[in-house]
């Protein structure tokens, strides 16, 4: 089993929507069916959706769900772990052969959406772990989204495209070092307390 | 510093709760209202709570929420990471001088109420880190609790007494092993996939 297809490695998000709404059903089943998942593995359940394939597809589909359900102006989270280099996970290799264009930029990149995010880096299977996530939230200052640290995560704020590019950045550069890392994130839009 | 007292270390939680309903103010203030936190520190913002304190407590605090908001019937859903031995979190060791009795437990033991729970373990600073993701998701089997596997975590379904039972088990004995670990879980009740 072959988990790089050139000097792509197969990532995945376990991720969950929760918008806080009588209409959650309707939300929900609106942004995915506005967003194109046709280069990831996909399969969801009542606690979660599991996407796999190349990184920059899984954050593509990810921001875009969060930003379709987000336009209805309703208070609305998202909550999960993505995931690249653990050890046997590979059977999801056909979703590789893909090009790198995320798809879904297209239809997302107008929606201007303020939001809140937390995420914590994960290096797995290193002693000098602590390292390396000192480095990214170093790292992190210098993007276009307001960072501060809070307990066990860094908090995020800005632009839900800048807060999305500044985790994926994250999460890139620290695979780039380290072969097994999990991110996760909670990131939260159109909250009452903000207004 | 010491982050020690007695056997006991400081772990934490940061947490949201997430109720699918036009009320979902109502419902967080009242469960934060029914629920005693005098034994965890505490600090909330608009994208999450994080509280510290003793295991015993914030596993205690962490199941009262989400049982007092799942009681109304509404989808609730509740994701976070428990984390203990983080390097430097030693500033709440007020909240280590208090008993080891779940202080909660007497107000929720009575609710009922079946759930599906996603966790994933962090061991972390450990080279030989998933032998100690696969033991325990192997010690698993053995609890009260439905088991399964999924991508990226292990899926526990029952009723949620169970499986906070289950997570605080599996957490107890990865932090014996490894100084610092952590464990992401996503717990969703009422979904109407299940009805």
């Amino acid at each position: 089993m072959n988990n790089y297809c050139g000097t792509s490695r197969i990532s995945g998000c376990q991720f969950t929507l929760y918008p806080m709404s009588d209409k959650f059903v309707d939300i929900i089943l609106s942004a995915l069916n506005e967003v194109d998942t046709s280069k990831v593995w996909k399969q969801t359940d009542d606690v979660s959706t599991c996407i796999r394939g190349k990184m920059v597809h899984i954050f593509d589909v990810t921001k875009a769900i969060f930003l379709h359900a987000a336009k209805t102006g309703e208070h609305i989270a998202m909550s999960g772990t993505f995931s690249i280099g653990c050890p046997g996970d590979s059977d999801a290799d056909v979703y590789m052969d893909k090009t790198d264009t995320p798809i879904n930029e297209s239809n997302v990149k107008e929606i201007n959406q303020e939001a809140g995010c937390k995420f914590s880096l994960y290096p797995l299977g290193r002693e000098d772990y602590m390292n390396a996530i000192y480095e990214q939230i170093d790292l992190s200052k210098h993007r276009n989204v307001q960072v501060s640290s809070t307990h066990y995560a860094t908090r995020l704020d800005g632009d839900v495209h800048d807060i999305f590019q500044a985790l994926y950045q994250s999460f890139d550069s620290v695979q780039e070092q380290v072969s097994h890392v999990t991110m996760t994130f909670s990131i939260s839009a159109n909250s009452p307390s903000n207004r």
